[in-house]
């Protein structure tokens, strides 16, 4: 099984890409996760349609040959990064040949605040659903950063290695279950 | 007065550019409009933070020398575009020192579709009242792109003149109404 | 298989009852639907979570008997009935014994406005991914009212019978691929 | 100044209740604050818009006679309370006959989760922008529970009393600001 993770932060260092790749640790060997870039996307461009630049058409095609998506993305002003909305809007054209449709996906979201990323992740849902992306309900993950959410070996600390180990887990039985179009 | 035009689509001819300045030809002279452009901006990294790109220090400028804003915006999947929404992120930038705050607002959007852009203008509210920019509720403006919408002599048509010019003058007295901080 | 129908209008003659009600035609007759009765609910009130009231018993047991849920709602105020959301309130309580958890549903609405009941249906969605309800999310359906959409024999008027007796089916069959908890 | 009261949950002891009570007495004597009932209302039913029953009345000559209006809410299901919503929804019928047009709005919401009811908000906010009540963007208000937030004496607690009386002074300001209609 592939899955993609999409990172909505482009910071060194960045708390998501953190837990995210450390959650990763928490799913059987046989699933495989790469980290779909989108820091060098050029700003999506109706024009550009017809021919799309290379890391576009490379986002296209790693999300095509994904099983499942993973989102793993901070709040910025409430809402989605601009970046990575950047790349859900790049990946969703030209119309009829996007690439998400019928991807089952997960989300999760680390911030410093204490709300965690949840008015975000509304706006990331309505966006998923209209591509067509099933997407895991529950568990939410609204995680606030903190010292030793990932140790210093990149494992998920021991106060939420449960929590997160059982969402991995939910998230792959939700990949499996979708058919693959 | 001064007001900066945000337009959510970078392609030639985009319909809310068009819209946007044919609008701004039903305001009384004395109000200057100018589009800010976000094209040339680089995907937010929040480690620029402390050395912000020309681009990014041009957009913060004009926006600061505002009186209002003025956004103009189609739907990309179900929400805002994500090169609209790298341009607000880019301004709102580094905590403490984003230039929206208190600036009056007004949106409008013109899609193809019937529904008309009215679910990414429910993200883009909940984006501004967290950037603290009061926005004015109505009239609402969700726009169906049709011939003559915009005349030959880039004017909005008649069907429409009215509505909008009401709009304008609702819009440019909210701007009057919140003080500038 | 069976299918609890959640109207969002507590009028008669209510153009979401007449639709939903002509669409349950477009099934097989296997599949049964049946109106869950919202207008005789008391206002929520946490106070009675212990002994909730024989109508939200009622709701509940409904619920909890379907395979799915299929909600045709209008939009009030650019959100969801308050009428229908506090039924939505009543059966998913007392925490952790509601009766909504794991059931696929699938959203419909119809108005009298173009925007078609768009932006309640995001807060819809937002509600139904927090009950962990998977929601079909395409095709979206946001019907315009207009004569002959459900013609004099209470069936879905010959425009739109191809539209949605294919959404009936996308329906059901994500009924069935959701296992039932 | 009067301002109307609009609490979210029906509960006896309701925080949300107790916190916004707390509230208005860190307001200026002049400001009459004054709760509308909710809790005695009919499930809006549109056949009823030409025949407001006596507590429709009630709330609408309540709000029609307020400078402004607080809402202080829980979050039910991550988004409005159904019965809050339920009365928002009467008092905007029937069309054009509505309270809440022009009225200026602050909104809080008290919860016993750290997210503090942020989802909610958000779906109020794109419904009292639909309104057209010019809502009070910053500071939010996203408070958890805790003891000693409202004291024995009913008084707001010392470690949120210079954060909510600053932001009761901004609301107030913010009614003062906008002409009443």
């Amino acid at each position: 099984m592939r899955v993609a993770l999409m990172i909505g932060s482009l910071r060194e260092g960045s708390y998501n890409a953190r837990v995210a790749h450390a959650m990763t640790r928490l799913a059987p060997a046989e699933v495989q996760f790469a980290i779909s870039r989108i820091d060098d996307l050029p700003p999506y461009n109706q024009d550009d349609d017809k021919d799309q630049a290379p890391p576009v058409r490379r986002l296209k095609e790693e999300i095509a040959g994904a099983d499942g998506v993973m989102f793993a993305t901070p709040e910025y002003n409430r809402s989605v990064p601009g970046v990575l909305k950047n790349a859900i809007d790049h990946a969703s054209r030209p119309y009829g040949l996007g690439a998400w449709a019928g991807k089952p996906a997960g989300i999760l979201g680390v911030s410093v605040g204490a709300i965690g990323t949840a008015t975000a992740q509304q706006h990331l849902r309505n966006i998923l659903a209209y591509l067509d992306m099933p997407t895991l309900g529950q568990p939410e993950v609204f995680l606030q950063w903190k010292d030793g959410l990932v140790d210093e070996g990149g494992n998920i600390g021991e106060d939420s290695r449960e929590f997160l180990g059982d969402w991995i887990n939910k998230f792959l039985a939700w990949v499996r279950l979708h058919p693959r179009r």
